[in-house]
Order: C-alpha cells, then structure tokens, then sequence
C-alpha cells in the first residue's frame, strides 16, 4: 500500500499563516471505490484564496475542517481508475489537496488534454482560473473601451501580469502597483505604461502622475488603504473588478473599508465582485483567444515553481509577503 | 427695489450642522440682464444632499464658497422674465437656493405644467428627482426580479417609502430599516412586508429573522454599520444600490467603510452609485408610468412641509436625527 504525504490544517491561522497551522501526514492511500480516480500530484496551484480557505467562516466552498486535508488545486497523473471517464496515464486537474495522491469521484476531476506546445504548468495559467480571471475579471467585469485609463494591484502577480497585457490589447493606459524595483521592471516589459513601487512610493501622488486623466477601471486585487486611494481618483462611470483584497485576508480582526465608498455615488461607480467559476462555460472561447494572442507575443506569462510538497506552507507566505512573481506553484512529483 | 431674505454659508460644518453654520442676510434684488428670470420662492426641497453640498470638497458639483447663498432646489413663480421661455406667472423648478428671490439664466430653469390634480409639492416628489431616484435606483441599478428580498434603510424617507412601494408593485419581499417605532407601522401600511427599528432592535438578528431566504437587492440610503452588516446577509449575485451615505456626511474625519467588502467577492455581488440627474433623459416614461401607479392607490407619498424660510437651517437637521417622516419641504412664500 502506498504511502501519502500530506499536510492538514493543524490550526486557524490568525494573521499571517505559521508553520503550525499545518501538520505534515503520513497515511495510506485508500482503496478505490466504484467511480473513483487515484491522482498522484505533480502540481499545485499557489493562490491568495488558500488563505481564505483556511478559515472558520465559509467563504465561497464551505471551510474544511481542522485536522481535514489542505485544500488546493492540483494537477497529476491518474494511476488507477474505477470511473469510465479516466484511464491510467491520463492528465487530470482538480482539487487534489496538499498530498501527494488524491483520491476524488471521477465527476470531481477535468481530464487535460496532452500534447499541446505548452507546459504542463499553463494550465494553471492561460489555459486554466489564472488566465480566465484576468480575461473575465477585466473585459466582462469591466467593459473597457480604447483610451481608458486601468489601474492594477499585485500587477506583478499570477494574475496583475495578464490583466495589464489584456488591457494594453484593448487600447488602455495601463498602470500597475507592484512590491519591488524589479517588479516594476518586469510589468514595463511586459507592456504597463507604468509602474509604481507601493512600499517605497507615495501611492496617490505615483497615481496622480501616472493617470493624468483620472482612473476609469480598477483591477483590485488587495483592498485596503489601496482601493482607498484609488476610489478618491476614480473618474465618472468607473468600474472597479473586486478580484482579490489580499490585504485583508491574514487580518486578524477584520480591517475597516475604505472611507470613502460615498465616491461610488459622486462618481456614479460600480464595484463588482466575481469569482472565475462562474464564468467556466464561456472559458473555451476565452482560452482560444488567449492562446490566440500568446501566439503572437502579446501574453506573457512566468511561473515561479518551488520544489517539493514539503514545502507548500513556506511557500504559501510569498504571496503575501510580496517575495514571488508570477504564478506560485509548487511541484509535488515528476510529470 | 424688493428685498431678498437669504441664508449665506457662514461655515463650514464639522459634523451636524449647526446655527452658526448659516447666516441670514438681506440683499436687494438684482435688476434682469437679457436672458435672466426673476423667480419667488414658494417651496424649497430640503435633501441630504444639501449637507454634502456644504463641504469645501466639491462633490458632483462644485463646493460653494462661503458666503454665498446655501444651494437648494426650489419651486417658484416667475414674476419677471427677460427670457423668452418664461412669462410672469409660470411656475419654475431649479437651484433656487435658500432665499426668497432668485435671478437665474432661462436655460438654468425648468418651466413646470400647471393645472394637474397633483399638490405643487408632488414636482419634489413622484414628479420630481425624489420619485425618479426611487424609480431608477431600484429598477435600473438593481434589476429585481419577483420574489427577491429587497431591504431599504431610510425606508420612512422621502425615497425611501417610494422605494419600498415600487419594490411590493415588482413582487419582492421588502423589508425596510426606520428610526422609530411609529415610522415601522407608517411603512408597513404602506405595504412593507417587514419594518425594524434600527435605534430599539438588532439590526442583524431583525434582518435574519425577516429576510429568511438572505437579501438579493440593499437599497442604501445610510451607508456605515448598517451596509456592513447587510453585506454579511447578501446572497449570491446581490445587487446594492448606493443612493446615499447620511451616516458618512456628518463625520468631521471620514469614518471607516464596511470591513466586510470582499463579499462582494463570495457573493459575486455588486455595488452601485448613481445620480438621478443621469436619469433626465428618461424621466418621462418613469414618471407617467408612477403616475399610473399613483392613481392605482398603489404608490402613496408624505410630504413634511416646514413654515418659513427663516426655519431652514433648523428643518435641515430634521434630516440627520430621524425626527421627519416623507419629503421634507420649506415653503418659503405662498403659492
């Protein structure tokens, strides 16, 4: 019987997540029942929503329970199946958990096709939640129209890089808030008009330079003091896309909200939550287009991979501690 | 030369407003220039807005300065007319400000029909922005559809009470927040399915217990606490229609926003401000269609009529410590 490594949720994490939040696990891989796939992980998919998953309270999926398996998506290669749908060999993706084999109801799993010119890991990218959030987070969330000005947080990150790309195909000024000198750098070489360091610049007046002509989108990724500054620079008719408010995620007690949601109204503005599964079956036609514009150089896309399931919790803490750039993932097996 | 009683901005207010922030002048009459009309006040519109409008920010106009006259919308009759648009004798709607006489360019004026079986005050009211910010704010904001649960703070106000009326004519639950025990049974013969009393009741355990099934639709009028608390009882895909914030235009330091805004992202929901003034060039059609309603016994209105523009000031706090019910109105002058 094989073994499987596992990292379960010890403890709630009360801030920033510890090592003791998690307990690493040695069990046996249960038998396969009627139905069921048996995944071993190669991949798994670092996202600031890990952190809220973490939680006591139910966010969008019910919240797991102490002592339960770490929740995440993972990609792998299926060993064994008792479901009709899935063959020894076959690519799989689905919420495999933190462990090294998962065993999941065939329903529960996407098979992935093979051979494509891409790397495995794109399915988490372009091909995957990271590419269809950005493209639904910023066209259909926000319907941008040629010469606007666009606003991005955590521009530097998995999705911040896509959403800027995305805007500079459309027409936008594009304007990115990133944690280091070369972040910045590397978002104007990916095409961002420009570039602010958010620890070592003053926000609004970077903003104010940067958007002579006021914001008309923003792409929120973090919340807080941010959104704040950014509401007071909103223009008439702005759309603001509620993606991710990563700032308040490992807040203890939660933060207050911006001061200043009465521009909503000065400014006739709407703030628009979403989350990128309510938009997967329009993703076919998304991705197409996507891989339509990475064929032509216009999409860019950079992974940062850390080796080793062992290491999953310590990696987890550079999405929130600024240290990663691009998508977080951590390999767990061979391909 | 006629005499114009007027109150100047003498301060700007920090928080409530208060006597001192108002003074009481007299100044003569200007004598027409070609376009010019010479309007009689008969009947201010007293609004939150007005508070906003005191501030030295500007908000969707620009701030006044101190000492000039306090803004107001206002109904009169015209007495002299050097604009072809007007005769003597017309009734007139427009910024007439908080003064007994005013000198306005025509196309600053709107010429109101005189002869409908309608008070002049119903042109503040269902014929007026109260009625289409009621209209606009929950049909084209919110989109309901039948059977959803709509709350409404301020539900005993001027918008309020329309809001919840149209709201039981599109077949939704409506629940609405008021100040007193008297204004809940007000509502709730106006059709509320549900009144609380937000100074004398929980807020969250009165909604929960009203709002069974959650809230699809939050009408606000208050902004503060009580948004961030119907932000934990949204459901999914919940529209909210910022209207007004009065709980935000008192503060002297803004007060924090809601800290639960990221659900907005488990909710996939929505946030949005608008301006009745966007809505002019519809406001026909809604306008017939809640006369229609009016006539129906189906959409009532109150109106709180305040004696003497020497009295304004003081009315204008009626608006911030909950003490009127329905459309709060100075009238200045007989009709």
């Amino acid at each position: 019987m094989q073994t499987n490594h596992q990292w379960l949720i010890a403890a709630r994490p009360d801030g920033l997540v510890k090592d003791s939040d998690f307990r690493w696990n040695e069990a046996p891989v249960a038998a396969l029942e009627d139905g069921q796939v048996l995944v071993r992980s190669v991949y798994l998919s670092l996202d600031p929503t890990n952190r809220v998953w973490m939680n006591e309270a139910d966010s969008y999926l019910p919240a797991p329970k102490l002592g339960e398996v770490m929740r995440g998506i993972g990609i792998g290669v299926v060993e064994e199946s008792r479901h009709s749908g899935f063959a020894p060999g076959d690519l799989a993706q689905g919420l495999l958990g933190w462990q090294q084999y998962a065993v999941l109801p065939g329903p529960a799993l996407t098979k992935l096709p093979k051979g494509l010119p891409v790397p495995t890991t794109a399915f988490f990218g372009l091909l995957g939640h990271i590419g269809l959030t950005a493209y639904f987070g910023l066209l259909d969330i926000c319907r941008p129209k040629p010469g606007e000005t666009l606003v991005v947080s955590t521009a530097a990150g998995a999705v911040g890089s896509l959403v800027g790309q995305i805007g500079k195909i459309k027409g936008l000024r594009v304007v990115g808030l990133t944690g280091s000198d070369e972040k910045c750098r590397w978002i104007k070489e990916l095409g961002y008009d420009a570039a602010v360091n958010y620890k070592t610049e003053n926000v609004r007046e970077a903003l104010m330079r940067h958007c002579p002509e006021g914001i008309d989108i923003y792409f929120d990724n973090v919340g807080g003091k941010i959104l704040e500054t950014v509401l007071d620079l909103i223009n008439l008719g702005a759309r603001i896309s509620v993606c991710g408010m990563i700032s308040m995620y490992n807040a203890g007690t939660p933060a207050p909200g911006p001061s200043n949601l009465v521009n909503l109204i000065m400014k006739r503005a709407r703030m628009e939550g979403f989350l990128v599964t309510d938009y997967l079956p329009r993703a076919e036609d998304a991705i197409k287009e996507m891989i339509g514009w990475a064929m032509q150089g216009k999409l860019k896309y950079r992974v940062d991979v850390v080796q080793g399931l062992e290491n999953a919790p310590r990696a987890l803490k550079k999405l929130f501690d600024g240290s990663n750039a691009g998508k977080l993932i951590v390999q767990v097996g061979a391909e």
